[in-house]
């Protein structure tokens, strides 16, 4: 039997939760005849195979005469279903050996295992989402904070689907009513459904006639790229590390933060590590929170100074630096060196013990704060994030581009209707102009899938998860 | 507000599947009235509130008029839900985000957090299922193969239940017709339902008329009990530790054993570690298998000291040690001197590299395998596989106590039974016998939870994981 792949129908099924011990698991499945062999593998197999779409069966799953799972399985009919086709959630006990032996059945039952994505793939193909409606699916997966959430519930309720889909109508409007719109067949310019030519019948020009809306596009096209920082600030998050020299109270900022805000993850992925690290939300912003080691040099124990070594690679690669000072004590030459230092992060000097009655007056430039109390710690993850959105550029768009390929394709659009506009305002006659504005007309379509090769949606469905 | 009980009430909710990035996220909640509540911040709240049982409904958690997450909301009716009351699975988007955001929207609309295991406890109070079977329920989430789950299964199908049930009966028939039984009132004794004592009339008699009956429930309990330690063996699995000197090729048999049977889990819980290990299954027995580091004793570095010093440990822990040996170069005293040691575990000796030309005779005793090839490993992984059922007893119950409360209540109920009986073998009147027999039949009532008290069900339950 081929490979597997995007396209090839067929049965299949895929653990939906995270096969792990837990209450419950889900296992997806869908394609056609998918309720009927599940059902020969359920102790109510009439009553399976002839439940109504969007029903819930109670029973077994059985396999020659033996008892497997007492499961619940939800039955959906074609096409309301989210793959579009029939499909089945087997919701069985959330042990890892009790969902793989469901699974085991399942295969026997015919289904294979899902490639990562395709149940999104298929749904895509059944028409029931668009291009950017799918990849928000995986947004909604991988958000971190509610404020990272809230683009992604945005997009997957189409909002950036209409957005593209305006944008790109005024880009065919551009054209239309003009000769050369003559020679491209209406399907490949203009949305389905849309009948426009018919009824304004064309006036021959050979200039761009429209080059305002060809300007307001532009700008539309501009301002969403610019809100992608953003987006990817909200939805990936930032690696911020704590940083100063011993005792100026690095973890107690540490735990103050994670205090501040529930961590996001208990654990992160990986083991041995050096270092202490959390997820947390700083005012929406995702975190990953590192407490390093002291910076102190000089330690002739080499274990001391890997850390110390550590530390300062950490730093170089952070987003941003919140660099801790004992107000006690105030700030000694070495950490001035560092403030100043320059680098690719932001830097946050931190005056802690700020509350302490022996703490000195806080330097300009400063943030007054007491790990230990919580005194202006607010103020400073308000600062951290304030810092962070600038860097991330003014993007104001309500829904940007939530992924690479959409800003991607997003900034190809803007490139060449730019090249078009600088055409039209040199006077070029418009046979030369029309094929930049297709251009920039396709790269819109393939945001949304309108415009779509099944190597694009390969490599964009693979990314997604298994069960999705 | 008082802290939440068992048995405090209101509407619950509790993520039923991990919290983890993964294709779905179930919230499962149950209570009086929930529907309703929840319907007041869904997209659709007249269909949702009207919605039949055992219906799923589309749409979208909303809050302030805000979307949240798009879901699948599945409609149970009382009694017919798991928890026997009005219940909803909310299944979103599986992202920590999402799930959480979810999560709160509920909490807004007056559920509160379950306890663990609350709503089995409550599937339990409304008379959904037994005790035995209740217990059953987190076993299906424990077992690690499909053989530890075929036990749980088969209590979760009512095995269990109804054995004890059936003994019960046959107990409470030793007593009938005898003028004691008269001082109990039927309800005590007899199952619900049950009537046979207005048609059988007591005979009247004061010695215990059926000694030959008591036996022979004595003798089921006591086959019962021997049963547990198999039943713990397939569920719990075993620590097995692969030791031997360095270059013995120790590694090289843990990979082996990984890939005859993929390892059961791919990351073990907890971090840093200085061994290796994975959870396989040898012959459907879970088995934490360990790599440890060489025997060599005599090394000056103290962390290679320290190294050997836990894999002696981790020896003196092991259910099983499988001891290596380089057949090439044979055993030395040293070997000997560990095989020969004694311990709590089971040794098998491992003549490694049988394949090699150079390979000398395999001695009595000694496993001839290759770890590169794979020669042997078969029957190993048999014979260690039957030297840990033989140790866990010859228990041949299809269906034995599958926790240690219920073992230890079969074990009390046959040791009053026991001591009516030696009573009852001496001549000694009825109305000494009868409060043993009592006691041995509150026993097996208490496995079940026919007799049960709040405290014992609140211990039990609490065991339980979060979303049960």
């Amino acid at each position: 039997m081929d490979k597997a792949s995007y396209g090839s129908g067929g049965l299949i099924a895929a653990f939906a939760t995270p096969l792990a011990e837990s209450a419950l698991a889900v296992i997806r499945c869908s394609g056609g005849g998918s309720i009927k062999e599940a059902a020969r593998f359920f102790s109510r197999p009439e009553k399976l195979a002839s439940a109504a779409g969007h029903s819930a069966v109670h029973g077994w799953i059985m396999s020659g005469g033996e008892k497997i799972d007492e499961v619940l399985v939800t039955v959906y009919r074609a096409p309301s279903s989210y793959t579009g086709e029939e499909s089945l959630d087997v919701s069985c006990h959330g042990g890892i050996a009790a969902a793989r032996a469901v699974m085991k059945v399942l295969r026997k039952a015919g289904f294979r295992e899902a490639l990562p994505g395709e149940f999104t793939f298929r749904a895509f193909m059944s028409g029931k989402l668009d291009l950017t409606r799918a990849e928000s699916v995986m947004e909604m997966v991988s958000a971190k904070t509610d404020a990272g959430l809230s683009g992604a519930v945005s997009r997957l309720s189409g909002a950036l689907e209409n957005e593209i889909a305006g944008i790109r109508e005024k880009l065919v409007e551009v054209l239309a009513g003009t000769e050369i719109y003559l020679d491209y067949s209406e399907d490949e310019f203009f949305p389905e459904g849309r009948e426009t030519s018919a009824q304004n019948p064309p006036v021959q020009e050979d200039r761009l006639p429209e080059i305002h809306l060809a300007q307001e596009v532009l700008a539309r096209l501009r301002s969403l790229s610019a809100s992608y920082d953003r987006e990817r600030l909200y939805h990936d998050g930032v690696l911020a590390v704590i940083a100063g020299r011993p005792n100026a109270g690095k973890s107690s900022l540490f735990n103050r933060l994670i205090g501040e805000d529930r961590a996001i993850v208990a654990d992160v992925p990986g083991t041995t590590r050096d270092w202490i690290e959390a997820w947390v939300s700083i005012d929406g912003i995702p975190v990953r929170l590192v407490d390093t080691a002291g910076l102190a040099g000089g330690s002739p124990d080499p274990v001391e100074k890997a850390g110390v070594e550590r530390s300062r690679e950490l730093m170089a690669e952070a987003d941003i630096v919140l660099y801790v000072i004992d107000g006690t004590r105030g700030a000694a030459p070495d950490d001035h060196a560092f403030l100043d230092g320059g680098g690719r992060g932001i830097r946050l000097a931190v005056w802690n013990k700020a509350d302490a009655p022996l703490c000195r007056e806080t330097p300009d430039g400063f943030f007054p704060a007491s790990a230990k109390t919580g005194t202006g710690v607010r103020e400073l993850c308000a600062a951290a994030a304030a810092a962070l959105e600038k860097k991330a550029g003014g993007g104001k768009e309500k829904t940007g581009p939530g992924t690479a390929r959409q800003k991607d394709l997003i900034d190809a659009a803007a490139k060449s209707l730019e090249e078009a506009l600088k055409l039209a305002e040199s006077g070029e006659a418009l046979d030369l102009i029309a094929p930049f504005l297709r251009e920039s007309a396709d790269a819109l379509g393939e945001i949304t899938g309108d415009v779509s090769s099944a190597d694009i949606l390969e490599k964009m469905f693979s990314k997604f998860c298994v069960g999705k």
